[in-house]
């Protein structure tokens, strides 16, 4: 049995697909993802700005989508290893209210004591982290896999997972069925 | 410089005096603290579930007074340490914006970088915790220093402090003025 770390943003929710909606509800233009490849979240989108005020209006984090096979992936790690989510939710204050009910309804099998919402994450201990931002991997002592997201798709440092598939190879769970 | 992991309930917020004004206020009765030793948190007071019901009373997070001493060794500590605010917040969920709140208004030298709001604080990795609970203490691979409350005065499994005095003792902080 092994720990393993799970970050919320860009890897259970899928915030990319927010911000796009978002700026289309808001803009009247569909971004294409692709443009946003390799530049920092939240960055590339022609009105400067857009996404940090997202980040900031309430109900945001409520409604973000839910990233495709994550719940059935995680419920099946869940059998062999210990899951915590870990979401560095304390620099938008908003979000731990949302972030905490979002869970509760999307991911209601993860026990609240599984639950932690943090600044830093170099003060966790576990065995496997999957994250999407390279501040977060960078100082984890445990096997790191880095979540495909645009903002991340020139790092090489990382094993890569591209979705829950990958992430479902990785610890060998070859039987999930996942959208 | 050592990472130090500090609970906020019962050791950066003083929850026994709350309890006892809180029950004062609506039974009219002054509970002697002495009454609570030995006696698991919470119960102990005439009316049975009064404690569980505070607890998840809007404010009463957000009102609790601040241990004496905590802010001055806090700020002494952080000098030369890595000083982790690490809560276990997620049981009452009520309790998140309250508790970020009361730290930004009680401790606003604290970054929102080094506070941690979780269910079970196994996941914790760090030299010293301080924290009132043996559930806590126990799984964690660092020193551990119980921080004495009503509810833990017969534990004898812990190095202890009274105080942050004696907080300010352990870490040879000599000349920190507390109140």
């Amino acid at each position: 049995m092994a720990r393993i770390v799970i970050d919320m943003d860009n890897v259970m929710a899928d915030l990319t697909q927010h911000y796009l909606n978002y700026y289309e509800d808001e803009h009247g233009i569909r971004i294409d993802p692709a443009t946003l490849n390799g530049i920092p979240e939240g960055n590339g989108f022609p009105v400067e700005g857009a996404v940090l005020k997202y980040l900031n209006t309430p109900g945001f984090f409520r409604t973000a989508p839910v990233m495709p096979g994550s719940q059935e992936v995680i419920k099946a790690l869940m059998e062999d290893h210990e899951v915590f989510i870990v979401s560095a939710a304390m620099e938008f204050p908003l979000s731990l209210a949302e972030k905490l009910a979002w869970l509760n309804e999307h991911f209601p099998f993860i026990s609240w004591k599984n639950i932690v919402f943090c600044g830093s994450k170099t003060i966790v201990d576990a065995d496997y982290m999957i994250d999407d931002h390279d501040k977060n991997l960078r100082y984890f002592k445990g096997e790191r896999l880095l979540f495909t997201a645009p903002h991340n798709t020139n790092l090489i440092d990382y094993k890569r997972v591209n979705n829950w598939n990958d992430v479902a190879d990785v610890f060998s769970l070859k039987e999930v069925e996942t959208v």
